[in-house]
């Protein structure tokens, strides 16, 4: 059964056409996209834009990124993004995702991504305590 | 004041950090990406999904587009796209498109796509009528 | 025949999967991304990186674009870029562009971006002259 | 020191404007598109296009992939991509990539993708035994 708990973020939208290929399917680089679209959103629900992220001279750069694509997603349907943090660290947090058919449920993709909290001249710095605050670590 | 007639069809959504680019701004491209979700979201509005089009066999390339940019649009806003058929002739058709912050209103950029319709063979043909029927042109 | 005058530079590459989309064909967002990739090349070619540009301070971004697609471009084929500066003026230019197939010649598509020069800010700016004396009007 | 095998092919280019996002730096889906340019020039290089492999009714999905970014790719940089077979099995294969600094020989970001052999349908086949003779696994 689907993990509802509270700290997972769930955010929906039709596949664009743009991101299709000539295979007729979703282009794997989409589902990155839409990974970060997905944690966009949940830093948007839990009041702490990353756009404020940045203003504030601090940054998320990804080091590291992984996926598997179990079954293919096709343009105009509707798709949901699962997100949550599964590792918080001093200076560090990863992100996972999972990617389902809005209408079946069905599992499309899985994936993470590791951030490394920097100040703007790419040194690391500790994730600040307002922001390690908004964020949490699903069971 | 805007226009506001029933042809006229608008679908939000917010900028994602993918279309941003070094300067700080959205790049020109992903106006023709959101262009395209606008008209693909005009369709399915009026139960005609462009996704059926083709299972159909037909197909609407994009043979001329254009596009102003007004105002730049940033990471994390939210922006409406309006979109509009602006001609239809038997082969060919015209969607006209405005994109504005969600939140102001403000005019971010106006744009075009032209298309032919085609068989899978990229051979002009005549849109259907069942679909022309869908398709209205805007006052 | 084919202009070849000194002003006009061509670049070469092939075309990436990425930019196919589920008609076979490479998506009309992909020309504007080479587009720029011509008129970085073109900059290049006269020892004057648009990276060093935005290094000093100055920006071009594109206020206006537009594009005719002639003929489909696929995967893989080769494809060659001809870019020039159409018109120069104090604050802003617009360069021009042909996408041929490089193998048999045959023009894929034709456009144009109009860019306004500007500071970090976004204001517009003059084009400095050590800048403008690298451009040139193609006749 | 780097291996050089022949089994590891090389292709370079120039970082595109378009690659960016607003860090400054070279968005992480970027590097998957290269890594895909990468095994279609590995794949050209041996008389084996992939667009050939897929008119011949064979497609290689990608079902499983990974990144991690070493140090930051910037616009204008002249980037290698080095690729090869690491595992080739009857019904899958996996590349993987190292992305260099053209200039300095600085590893930038290392990756692989798994790929399944299909039928146009998504249906798993044996690779092709004339492709297989194509590809070899690097040592």
């Amino acid at each position: 059964m689907r993990n509802t708990s509270p700290q997972i973020h769930e955010t929906s939208f039709h596949v664009r056409y743009a991101e299709t290929d000539q295979m007729g399917l979703v282009h794997h680089t989409a589902y990155f996209v839409w990974f970060e679209e997905g944690r966009s959103d949940y830093m948007r629900a839990r009041g702490a834009s990353y756009r404020d992220f940045e203003r504030d001279g601090f940054f998320l750069p990804v080091v590291d990124c992984g996926a598997r694509f179990v079954a293919p997603a096709r343009y105009d349907r509707r798709v949901t993004v699962r997100t949550w943090v599964s590792e918080l660290k001093s200076r560090s947090l990863t992100f996972e995702y999972e990617v389902i058919d809005a209408e079946t449920g069905t599992v499309l993709a899985t994936g993470f991504t590791r951030h490394l909290c920097t100040d703007r001249e790419g040194r690391p710095r500790r994730i600040p305590e307002a922001w390690r605050a908004k964020l949490e670590v699903a069971p």
